[in-house]
């Protein structure tokens, strides 16, 4: 079962010739997860094969127009193509003002609904069959959601032989004990999925901090995740700078990830001014060995856990 | 005197991995005067080395998003860079609601003042010392403009021999004469520009149609141009969906170019079915040749009238 992370825009507030406005597609099962949609990313998705009319998912961190103004003409995009699946966008107060606004002065002729969802707390914000998104306050000049994509725990390894020997006949009653249904045998008896299953193995885990200084409360948000997206807009150096401009340097993104006892790190919203990031790679990983610096176009695996 | 066209844009209402939204930047004396301002067009300005600093116009044809949607984000981009010269955007109705209510919704942080002006009727709608640019309704679905850039006269050539002939020493009395100006010698003789220019040199003219069907009166708005840039969206052999969906084939754009006695005539919009536009341009220079495909970062420079 892919899950697959796209970067399909990792620059800082100004696009540069390479990186376009941030912008991070998740794809899992068929169903497109956008994190932030920053101008251009429509292009950058087709670039990419990503596709318009696959079941799809918004969730936007901040109303700052780098994170937000690719959405209208990523909008256009799928109703010119005739899109019929309903759309749903999350975000901070002030998307659905922005949308609505935006299709009042610009002629769309919209041929899907659009499903808009103001997040006002924290916590579990969508809540789907086999995974949650979950969102936290981060801590940037203006209200700001870091977002979790985390899977529910799936059914433990299936035991063949513990089956076999309790008499359950290969076929259609090994699929529902697969699926964590209970079976009633020909002669009676029932067989639990817990008499064949091995314990459940847990779901994967991604995390996206959105614009953000370090923030308590993070690293525990980020526990365990497979994956851990954070900003690091600004090299070590540059600290007080991206304190001020509500942002994180790449040791303080480590420590993060560190800590979380994260998987793998990536930088992104890198600042225009580095062409070459090499700088902030080694600032992370002098603390976080595991780190990578995100271009666009970079794609990740993320492997199913075995446990 | 320079004066050139950069193609930022040449997409139709979707863009491909090679053609942006359409945006046309024509660059001259220090100035920038952008047609359309569809998404992705801060990214392209980056890529082809524009300023976000200098004295800056944008005009807007017609409210589509494909046309409008790059517009935030130039902004935008040009407050982060603190920009202090004022941006004057022209456009149909509706684009003063379109920036405001997105200036409401986004959080911008303005360090310039925006001039909007909408445009009501046609003729002169912007009236500069040295060019004027004209607008006349176009015929698209939805209201849509096509505008033209035309250079006022240059004064005439400068015959130094007449000068010294009539006594007029080199010098400042020579710059005078030169910008129209008639000056008083030492002797107390009036000369006159008359006397020492050769007959005024026409400006020179760029037409943009916009997205638009062919429609009477267009071959006498871009008489004698330059340049014409007008929609091609579609082949002849689709003139029947062209017309449909507003917009024009290239034997169409010809026959306008021919009518008009354009010098050249480029192709624009081109719909994303085009991998290979040889069809478009094989059809328009059957009847106009000097006929080019526009593609994102073509340059055209427009030399000076000598007449």
């Amino acid at each position: 079962m892919n899950l697959k992370v796209v970067f399909l825009g990792t620059a800082g507030s100004v696009p540069t010739p390479k990186r376009s406005l941030p912008a991070i597609l998740v794809k899992r099962k068929g169903e497109q997860l956008l994190f932030d949609c920053g101008e251009g990313v429509q292009k950058q998705m087709i670039i990419a094969g990503a596709s318009f009319h696959k079941k799809m998912k918004v969730f936007i961190t901040h109303m700052h127009g780098d994170h937000v103004l690719g959405l209208p003409g990523l909008i256009q995009t799928m109703a010119l193509l005739d899109r019929d699946k309903k759309l749903e966008v999350y975000g901070p107060h002030g998307i659905r003002k922005f949308i609505e606004c935006v299709r009042e002065t610009v002629q769309f002729g919209l041929t899907f609904p659009i499903e808009i969802y103001e997040i006002g707390g924290v916590g579990t914000v969508c809540n789907e069959h086999e995974y949650t998104v979950q969102a936290v306050w981060a801590n940037h000049l203006t209200p700001s959601l870091a977002y979790a994509l985390v899977e529910k725990p799936r059914p433990g390894r299936f035991h063949t032989e513990k089956a076999k020997a309790l008499g359950v006949p290969e076929g259609p009653l090994w699929g529902q004990l697969q699926r964590g249904k209970a079976v009633r045998l020909s002669d009676g008896r029932i067989v639990k999925p817990e008499d064949v299953l091995g314990p459940s193995r847990r779901g994967r885990k991604i995390v996206y901090t959105g614009d953000t200084r370090p923030f308590d409360g993070l690293a525990e948000f980020a526990a365990n995740a497979d994956l851990l997206i954070h900003d690091a807009t600004l090299d070590d150096e540059l600290a007080e700078r991206a304190e001020e401009d509500g942002h994180s340097t790449p040791s303080q993104a480590a420590k993060i990830a560190k800590k979380a006892k994260a998987k793998r790190l990536v930088l992104t919203h890198i600042s225009a001014r580095y062409k070459n990031t090499s700088k902030l790679l080694k600032q992370a990983k002098k603390i976080f060995k595991n780190t990578f610096v995100a271009e666009d176009f970079l794609e990740i695996e993320i492997p199913l856990s075995d446990k």
